[in-house]
């Protein structure tokens, strides 16, 4: 079993687990036939459930972890529980028996125990959450999604780094268009951190790829490939273009029931709404990714199905397949001079 | 004619002035008729435009402004234009001529000259910027949108305080309920201001309406009939918000276009597609108020027509007619010790 192409498996984290974590894994073990998998959690419990899906247990081996982290966990808590699956899967990761771990459990104690146990690639102060959405023109990548609430210049310009990385290693884009998000487009506009990001990033090798500031429209317009953000406002961005989606969608249901019209017109038009459906389908986009860290870690949503699951372990085995590690180093290379003036990176080094 | 019900509109404001300005003056005049408006800008253009609308004309004075702030007019260059008709409307209110003024120009120049002729009202420190939009319970009320970029917690009660007084002036809500926009709901999230803010709000007069955090997928659920956030988070989520919106409509009508079959299900629905359509028309939600100043100021999108600017004037007159002035007043009464405790707001007093 090649650790390089191994990814460790929380089978105990999130709402339907270990049932929907098993599943899901059997699903991207079909997607991706070049991954090993270890599943990390109750042995007994999981042995029946892997019986189930032969061909993923053929890719499978358990590891047993008596105690899970709940979901209403504390992090100070979780990070006690030495022998829980999220830990160990963690470890595993940290000891080089597996590239990366997929877990849908607790959200808080996933991001704390990976940055102990993984700790930063060396020139990265701090690690940040990316995730892929929808867009008028094709997938997207926003990264902070809320690791770091506030944020430097230095911070930005490191997100935007590794933002880049991703997009290669899970878009497949060969240079992949970049904004920062703020209140307006015009280089005056915002605040000093975002002015300096910018100028930062005019001066790095990012330039070409480097669009200027966007605004919060341009998300979903797909204006860059990328768009950089602090924690808080991506955060903020993230949950509200989710919601007014969701909030068309749920209105588009009712118009489509209010009378037998209506109901002969949903059927009429069925495949496109299907598809359309489809695309915009939150468990497509399943999958957030603590970016930085020495292993790749990508985190489940707690209440996804099965196919959810799946696509969030896709993500870890696109990021494995196209050598995210490399490539974020072959960028934090071409940023040069800054590596080395990082004090708390050097640590990390 | 009544200054306290008069209103002094910019007419030459905006990408479609003054057509635009007086076709909507004239639809909205239909619908406040107990109001009266000072037309300012360039006499000879706007008498043979006024005299097209014969009922309007009658709710309406001229008054003639040489000269007009372009869009693309910097701050400084626009302050010094005394005689535009932007400044002439604003002055307009600070004379005691009008209750309010609307704009389609140029924001950035709205904002200053509002903030200069008509100062702050004594209590509030900072103005703030508020519009209303859909959500899945009703219209709610969002501020700041971007007239404050960084904010403390004195400066987010402030807000709600004037986010109430609007929600009861246009919303005509008794007790509207009251969100801080944040990363999650629980206690401890967030930066040190919104949980200091929160704080407050829970020891102040708004603590039976204040439900505490809400994220960005509560804007579109609705989950407060108020979302108050520091201006960059509030710009960046009105706007991710209406780009989302904008992606799920331009989607359908690609849908509805695949084939036959998905142009008469358009049609058998189009009945409730078309009230889902008008209930989203971002003209219906026209007007960004800025809150705060001793009198009403609305700006309207500068690109919109007749019936966008028609629900700018609309806001306007809501506020007027339900005393917004009146509303915040009794709001900073009932806050109370905060008042006398702002050195700055004593001065503006």
């Amino acid at each position: 079993m090649s650790a390089s192409h191994t990814l460790a498996i929380d089978a105990m984290g999130g709402d339907h687990a270990p049932q929907s974590v098993v599943a899901g894994l059997a699903l991207a073990a079909e997607r991706h036939p070049n991954m090993r998998y270890v599943l990390v959690g109750d042995e007994a419990r999981l042995t029946p459930l892997l019986a189930r899906h032969r061909r993923a247990a053929e890719k499978c081996t358990l590891a047993h972890a008596q105690t899970v982290v709940g979901p209403d966990m504390k992090v100070a808590q979780a990070l006690r529980l030495r022998e829980s699956s999220l830990r160990r899967a963690i470890d595993l990761v940290a000891e080089g028996q597996a590239a990366g771990a997929v877990s849908a459990g607790n959200t808080g104690a996933i991001m704390a125990i990976a940055k102990l146990v993984l700790k930063t690639v060396p020139g990265i102060d701090r690690p940040a959450i990316a995730a892929i959405g929808p867009s008028a023109r094709g997938d997207i990548v926003m990264l902070d999604l809320g690791a770091n609430l506030e944020c430097d210049a230095r911070n930005l310009v490191e997100f935007a780094i590794m933002g880049d990385a991703f997009a290669r290693a899970v878009l497949g884009l060969t240079s992949p268009t970049l904004g920062l998000l703020n209140v307006g487009s015009e280089e005056q506009k915002g605040v000093e951190s975002l002015r300096q990001a910018a100028e930062l990033l005019r001066a790095s090798f990012l330039a070409p790829q480097f669009t200027g500031f966007v605004e919060g429209h341009d998300i979903a317009a797909g204006t860059t490939d990328i768009v950089v953000s602090d924690g808080f406002s991506g955060n903020v961005a993230l949950k509200t273009g989710e919601g007014a989606l969701r909030l068309m969608a749920d209105l588009l249901r009712q118009v489509f029931q209010t009378d037998l019209a209506s109901r002969i017109g949903y059927l009429l038009a069925r495949p496109g709404l299907e598809r359309l459906r489809e695309w915009l389908d939150p468990r497509r986009y399943n999958g957030a990714v603590l970016l930085g860290l020495n292993g790749v870690v990508v985190k489940s949503h707690g209440g996804t199905d099965e196919e959810g699951f799946a696509a969030a372990v896709s993500v870890a085995a696109d990021m494995i397949d196209h050598r995210f590690d490399r490539l974020i180093r072959a960028g934090l290379e071409k940023r040069g001079h800054a590596v080395s003036a990082s004090p708390r990176s050097a640590v990390a080094g």
